[in-house]
């Protein structure tokens, strides 16, 4: 799995002439391996730090948990496993993985500095790394390289995709009159889940648009009302990677306003993707969404026009004023315009784009559209 | 909020001379403070590492995203924090964080070694600390303060446990032959959130008993035939605080071995419930339940009898037989004796005990018993 990320990678250490590295972020770790412990609990009471590569000699080797190695067998990259739960002794996971870490990185003889992932390996880690080398920051080096997905990427977020629209059916049905929002989320989770026949994270926003703050928020305890808008912002994260697509529904009937926002997100939404080609800058469709709404009289959205999803659920390239970034095939773009009357109602819409060298290919499957 | 818990950590600190301390572990910054952010997603890609609290003077200072400064001023501890998302820049979380870290510990003119959580902080964060001064580990110096629990504690555990009740209703309702293992799942956590008005994190086994690992683990697209036993081991995360809870349920009606390997399962449970007092110690308990276990001929349970809970899932006092920990009042136990034929039938009870100075007040409130 991820053979052609490691070669990227491989390619862009070289290039710096770092022949050692160690990666701590979980995008990072995920992307070179394929490797995705779930998320949904948090911190795991067993481990002893996040998962991590080691990179040496063209080598690279997972470093995980004894009760992760299985899962993590599934990567092909050669495995060092550390104890974790056990109920024979107090459970040292964290000082475990040092001892581990240090045995593996003083067996390799190569040279030089060690590129690190400063901003997510604990400093416990980088204090066992061989003595006497400089460690240098790689933090975020592997996003570019992150940037076009690869054929088993596309897979994994054509899943997700898939799944994500079996949430927005089920939210859509579920918008109605006398449920509160946590109704609604339960009918996505479940649907969700249910199809894909095992947990799977999901996210994000959840919201009435008679809330102050109707751009989003995770599910609470309020009703809704005849003609109210909702606002459902879904991702999926399954095998690691992340789906995402917001669609706006009405308990009862929409009224004219409600109408006339909708039909307007949808056009923009729809100009949106049509600029979605190779050689587009990212700035450039970001301020004409932006002109496009305000042209129309409505307040502009203060959120990104949209952003790049894989590993993480929001990456380049970013749909944003300053972003100069050029698109190019293989990207996959999240377009998300939104209209906001604070307290009143909101419309928010959002597809999934695969850039192409002809017309972007919408990812997405759920029904944006009022009727 | 969490006064207690800062005073017990200063004496403590106090105790070693510590003036300075930083604490990355995100159970070690909750308990101190009351902070706790979602955990459902993974990772936050605007965060630019954990929320943090720096010690110094006596003061507790947290430091945290500007979009987490809302939710993090209900703690009442002076706030430091960074700038996160933008659509104006490119996002550098990492590095923000990283610059406020230096600025607030640089203000500081105490003197002397600096604790720090070293395998939670992160490296870069850990470089930029006050040059010159030694950096003491502090790692896992807060558990043992941890252990008894204050009244604030033992209201939010309570509030946890009612959560879990209710999962259990609806699992207990939901076990029947031809759901799956994931149709109980969504009926255990739709109840739960329903009930809680929000989205809870909800853990851990939902297995039906014809697995070859079950013990436990997550719910998977297995369907339940009549006569099959199921393990409902439900944890559940709302304000930073856990609750847990096991049941044993049944597709139909069990068998006469199902019968009595549940009846001596609860006997187990009801014993080890009456040595959860003041005085016990952990591994004695332990030795005394894998023995009654065993007496009755049974193969005893690979994990442990049971275990503390609080701002994490699985802490001191561990009910497992090296330990020598003796229980205090205050403390809040797991006891969860089981008994497992792989591949054919599995149960597991489990109830949360308060230590008191009387009798064991047992906290949890789902129905263990088969009628």
């Amino acid at each position: 799995m991820h053979n052609e990320q490691r070669e990227r990678a491989q390619h862009a250490l070289q290039a710096r002439k770092i022949e050692r590295a160690l990666f701590a972020a979980r995008a990072s770790v995920l992307w070179l391996s394929g490797f995705a412990p779930p998320v949904n609990l948090g911190p795991n009471p067993f481990a002893g730090g996040p998962p991590l590569i080691w990179y040496a000699g063209g080598t690279w080797t997972l470093l995980v948990m004894e009760s992760q190695a299985a899962d993590a067998a599934t990567s092909g990259l050669p495995l060092v496993t550390y104890p974790d739960y056990t109920i024979a002794a107090p459970i040292t996971s964290a000082t475990n993985l040092a001892a581990v870490l240090r045995e593996t990185t003083a067996a390799d003889s190569a040279k030089g500095p060690i590129g690190v992932e400063l901003h997510d390996c604990p400093a416990a880690l980088a204090n066992v790394l061989p003595a006497g080398s400089e460690l240098t920051p790689i933090d975020g080096r592997l996003e570019p390289l992150r940037r076009r997905k690869t054929a088993e990427e596309l897979a994994l977020l054509r899943r997700n995709f898939a799944l994500v629209a079996e949430g927005q059916r089920a939210g859509r049905a579920a918008v109605k009159p006398g449920n509160r929002e946590i109704d609604v989320w339960n009918a996505v989770e479940s649907a969700i889940q249910a199809v894909a026949g095992r947990r799977v994270a999901v996210g994000n926003d959840c919201t009435v648009g008679y809330r102050d703050m109707n751009i989003g928020g995770w599910p609470l305890d309020l009703a809704l009302r005849p003609g109210d808008s909702f606002i459902l912002d879904l991702s999926t994260q399954y095998g690691g990677y992340w789906s995402d697509s917001c669609a706006t529904y009405y308990a009862g009937e929409p009224s004219a306003r409600q109408i006339a926002m909708h039909n307007l997100a949808a056009a923009a939404l729809e100009l949106a993707i049509d600029r979605a080609r190779p050689g587009a800058v990212s700035g450039a469709i970001d301020a004409e969404i932006r002109r496009f709404i305000a042209d129309a009289g409505y307040p502009v959205y203060p959120h990104h026009t949209g952003h790049g999803i894989g590993v993480t659920p929001h990456e380049e390239p970013r749909i944003v004023p300053y972003n100069r970034l050029v698109l190019e095939p293989g990207m996959v773009v999240m377009l998300e315009p939104g209209i906001y009357l604070p307290g009143e109602t909101a419309v928010r819409l959002e597809h999934a784009v695969l850039i192409t060298d002809g017309a972007p290919e919408v990812l997405t499957s759920h029904r944006i559209l009022l009727c």
